[in-house]
């Protein structure tokens, strides 16, 4: 393995004028990261090894059980444990009660009534409120324009796998602030806010997020969770996720591929200048 | 909304030249469904709605709770439910003791003693032995290259929204046999092999199933709960995914975009000539 995150196999490759090839290829490195609280498991996903405090902060907060860094007592690796690598446990200041916001959030999610998304939202809101309205959060179309690029060079060497998704913050002048790489696009969303959360910069209120994949209902979430107004997808949203958006008080951009994108929800925040007055 | 699966939304969109216009989108439905076993719930999912039943017997079949159509007695709708569309209940053959099985998978990998991806294929092992060994079951390079054009055209009108997955199951000759799309990847591979299964095909040993997006851990583990032998994506495979397919005895094919692929494992049930003999 010659960097972290990549391990590099011998493969065989059929090249276009039907030639094959013994060759290397860079695999994106896939292992399961079990999150604990104390010694309770509470969460087994499958992420790119690296940044694992980052991702445990981020899930967290994007569950609801913490809000800031003053919530964060400690972050380790348990002793004496097998497989250490892949478990991190996350210790909690006095006073924060998981069992109720487990309970709360899980038992919303999975009671046995059934739920619509119209409920999915309602319950994913209870955690966080709106994104505040203010008029001097705004992006130009410029700015707005340029992230697809500065996401895709900051990327680095992890992005010739081919096999991985990245997510970044912004400040709204354009800014780069964090970018994560991981094959799971929840993760690299769950690093990029863990690890702003860390930094003590929430809430993200002066940001925009943009995410490499998909904008899922969950991906939204997540920005709520972080305070963050601005979401931008490469790619296409979801009915849900516009309509959270749009109760959320945020921004939604699909599509963003220069010089078009879409605008799902609450445009004001974007600078559309005036092309039929020029 | 004018297909099952789709929803229009007029949104704003920034053409190329810097114009704006308001017009319409299609936007993938995303909504939770609820899988019961009786009256138990056992998962609750992000889905695009449509064929819930194939998604719920292909969830169940890959976590190992069934194995055959026999084993499902009853897919039904509850009565008198709230969000009725959005639950799906399974009734199992008498016999399956499902307490015990479920314990087993997730207390395998939410075990507090941590786990790697080593382990992560043992567990999902217990449930499935590794595919035969069958010198007829191989697949010809120019039937290979002709399945991604093949599943894009069986997409159809979905295929617009741009933010969903697809994933198909296909005779080794190439027949197409079941596509299905949902804007998660897993449910898509769910679908398709739970469509398969209440059919009463399993095992799929002279089968491959192509998915639109990367090839990870789950996806391969889906596959060989079918009885899958050959697995082909559009993208990456993750280094778990390779190492559960040389494990496991199935052929995994990545960056498959004609007239180029790469070959992960057992390359054997690929007849890939000999360009250099021409």
């Amino acid at each position: 393995m010659s960097q972290a995150g990549i391990e590099s196999e011998k493969i065989i490759r059929r090249k276009g004028d039907g030639e094959l090839e013994y060759q290397p290829d860079d695999l994106t490195i896939e292992e399961p990261l079990e999150i604990r609280i104390g010694r309770r498991t509470v969460a087994t996903t499958m992420r790119t090894p690296g940044q694992d405090d980052e991702l445990a902060a981020g899930f967290l907060l994007s569950e609801g059980i913490v809000r800031s860094a003053e919530d964060i007592v400690k972050i380790s690796r348990p002793r004496n444990a097998r497989n250490r690598d892949n478990i991190i446990a996350v210790g909690l200041a006095k006073g924060i009660n998981v069992a109720t916001t487990l309970a709360k959030r899980f038992g919303t999610i999975t009671s046995s009534c059934g739920i619509c998304g119209r409920e999915s939202i309602a319950a994913a809101r209870q955690n966080t409120p709106p994104v505040e309205s203010r008029p001097d959060v705004r992006m130009t179309v410029e700015t707005l324009l340029t992230l697809p690029e500065r996401l895709r060079t900051h990327q680095g060497d992890f992005a010739r796998t081919g096999g991985i998704h990245a997510a970044a913050v912004f400040q709204i002048d354009g800014t780069l602030k964090v970018v994560r790489e991981d094959i799971g696009r929840h993760n690299a969303v769950d690093k990029v806010i863990g690890r702003m959360l860390l930094d003590r910069y929430l809430p993200l209120n002066r940001h925009a997020l943009l995410v490499s994949g998909r904008a899922s209902f969950e991906i939204v979430q997540k920005a709520l969770a972080a305070g963050i107004p601005i979401v931008a997808s490469v790619s296409a949203p979801s009915n849900l996720a516009v309509n959270f958006c749009r109760e959320s008080n945020q921004t939604l951009i699909g599509f963003l591929r220069p010089p078009s994108f879409n605008l799902y929800s609450h445009v004001e925040r974007v600078i559309l200048g005036r092309p039929n007055n020029g």
